[in-house]
């Protein structure tokens, strides 16, 4: 059966705008991630005739509703009250969770202050969900014809009592097939629809249907899922195995990672394990290519040098080349002598460069920019030449992932040059010259 | 009178998570700078029975309803007809929007797609709420008890209409006097208490009650509001004058820029107006000062290097200085000869230097770091030493802008160092001679 499921966000903050509401994207994205659909969301502040309407109405209409927030020890947070009034039961007082929270804080040293006890206050006959990480007991109840879970506002506190203990409940209620895989591909230079195109009928592989493709689009990535439901993991499994080894094959060299591995943390790691050192220029990506990766843990010891050099002009001066390689605007060949200067300059056994060339004038969507990255080690070298439009922000973007997915493909021997569908081709005679060069 | 004011956002892509609904967050927030306030909000899909419910239950309940989303040409834009549905009214053609597309699509030297005819359907009797910049048609119509007003999702054109005419509109409604004006200021190192504490009585200084004082804080910058009512803007100048002067007054040097301005901006404008070139060196914060900055229209010829070493025993390296200097750990000294160094090494005018030394340790949110910074000129040096404990994010974070606000602080002659909330006594013997130097 399909349930229906609604979600109430709780709290002055998320209603006046103080915060945007990113709790309410996690919990229904976690969902569809697990086949299940939210079909409508309120927010209410923390008052209590509007809280109490909006249990009512989703007791009347829903099968299960996700509470979010007001879970806390402060006079202003009344989620326990009114699902309390709401469920027409008393409050009462859970030595379970009281005992629970004293000893949360004695492990941290501290007396639990008295007005934490409030939260330890749940309907009478509540199921307590398990809160491992915090003092907000999570609980759920029945209220009109719906089950009501209520969780915590902090994000974490939230995260992990959803997928721990919701979800699954959620699941065994919808009657759904127990086990469950979320399977993701993080790739960078297919759009969407190429994606969606590229992928028809991997689904298919699987004829029972228990294997739904979907994306995810955050320029300049894109998440490609592959939801699979199964008796147990070795059915899920079974039945993964041919669509992943199929949707690689389709998307290929533009995969870039999987699961909850990131682009940054797979250059990492390929450098890290040749006990490489990368000197980096950017000129107008103005240091986020260095800031993307040079504060992951570990990466002090490999990333050697990051060189910011807004102003074109400046570029050789800063890697000391003579200012000859740039007098003709950016070039391949001079990508090239700016990363082969700045590894011999800082020592480091690899180099990436990356110049931009940006259009004149007000930033607007057509504005573009030309870009000529290359990567040096010490006896080889690899460049490529690119055009992006779209803006100042979508240029810098595109090009911050460009040069770390450049660096990605180089490390993995893979081609540098690929055709991407966020380029488009240059209207001059010297694009002729920008094939690729590995 | 008060109005009820309720929000309905409309649109799978919201539902599911796909998109934040920032929409939502955007006019909650514009609303209350406004002195109005929303009593409740609602998301759901692009569902024909799911939409005339909430548009029904909302005319129940508020005065004003405002509807984002569904406006657009495709089948699954509801808005309109769902409108009508809920008003008890056909939908009719709107030769007055047919005719603005079709001049719209006309000035863009293209033919208009026969789809967006279905944009200029509107509910019989519907008011036209302009859209200049669009071709998605807003509109004002009465269902229940409520004024509904159905705005694009496309945010640029929900910004406008909704400022343009209809918060003139609520303001109307409301019974409020019709001139307002927002007046903000942006902080560093004052928590959002504090501020309060600091600025209690400030609306007091004008005794009809048309000012309000209101925060934001995003960390680590606080922004102060003041909401101004009067009959017009010369009557509105007349009593903000006194508030503003006094919240300058009481925030002090704290105060980084004013309404629309940036803490980077007043950097550049003033390295700009004095003709320098700037070099910075960055540690821990991994290239994200040179980011803040190096990007900004104009910064190409001031910003002259950003230097990123994430490993404190490269910095001394890299800036051609003895090892030596960073021996004994960081220390403000070491940072003025850092400053010093990239200032000589790069032919700059002013320097900045951010080093940070982490505590060990996985990432939780007790991780400190100290951070010592220098900025030097030809003849001049000034340093402070901080420390700074909420994880190795909220570190960066912080230094980032520590490093920025004593850099603005320093071109402003003002003390580089005054004690902010956001750091903490150092525990060791060193601290005592970490005094302020300017």
């Amino acid at each position: 059966m399909e349930l229906r499921i609604e979600v109430i966000c709780t709290g002055d903050e998320v209603l006046t705008g103080k915060i945007v509401n990113t709790n309410f994207s996690y919990i229904t994205q976690k969902l569809e991630d697990f086949g299940l659909s939210v079909q409508w969301e309120t927010t209410v502040g923390d008052d209590r005739e509007n809280l109490l309407l909006a249990f009512q109405l989703a007791g009347q209409r829903a099968d299960a509703v996700i509470v979010n927030g007001g879970l806390g020890p402060t006079v202003d947070d009344l989620s326990q009250e009114i699902a309390a009034r709401a469920a027409g039961v008393d409050l009462v007082l859970s030595e379970e969770w009281l005992s629970r929270m004293e000893e949360y804080f004695r492990r941290r040293s501290r007396v639990m202050p008295p007005n934490n006890r409030k939260q330890a206050m749940l309907p009478a006959g509540a199921e307590v969900l398990d809160n491992p990480i915090g003092t907000a007991c999570g609980f759920a109840v029945d209220i009109g014809r719906a089950r009501f879970f209520f969780t915590p506002g902090v994000p974490r506190e939230l995260r992990r009592m959803l997928e721990e203990q919701i979800i699954p409940q959620l699941l065994a209620k919808s009657g759904m097939q127990a086990a469950i895989f979320l399977k993701r591909f993080h790739s960078y230079g297919i759009g969407e629809s190429h994606a969606d195109t590229l992928l028809a009928g991997v689904e298919d592989l699987v004829p029972d249907g228990s294997v739904k493709l979907g994306f995810r689009a955050h320029y300049p990535q894109l998440e490609t899922k592959l939801t699979v439901r199964g008796k147990d993991m070795d059915d899920i499994r079974r039945k993964l195995a041919p669509v992943e080894q199929e949707v690689r094959r389709r998307l290929g060299n533009f995969i870039l990672a999987e699961g909850d591995q990131t682009l940054e943390r797979v250059v990492l790691e390929e450098l890290t394990a040749r006990q490489a050192a990368l000197s980096l220029v950017e000129t107008f990506t103005s240091g986020q290519i260095a800031a993307r990766i040079a504060h992951l843990p570990g990466a002090g010891k490999v990333i050697r040098r990051g060189i910011v050099v807004p102003d074109l002009a400046e570029v050789c001066a800063a890697v000391g080349l003579e200012s000859a390689a740039l007098a003709n605007g950016i070039t391949r060949e001079a990508a090239e002598a700016v990363a082969r200067a700045v590894r011999q300059q800082t020592g480091s056994t690899h180099a990436l460069a990356v110049l931009i060339e940006i259009d004149d004038g007000a930033d607007r969507i057509d504005i573009g920019g030309t870009v000529c990255l290359a990567i040096a080690t010490e006896h080889d070298v690899a460049s490529r030449r690119s055009r992006i439009v779209g803006g100042r922000e979508w240029v810098r973007l595109g090009a911050v992932e460009m040069g770390l997915d450049c660096l990605r493909r180089y490390l993995k021997a893979l081609p540098v040059h690929e055709r991407i569908d966020f380029e488009i081709a240059e209207p001059r005679v010297a694009a002729a010259g920008a094939k690729p060069s590995s």
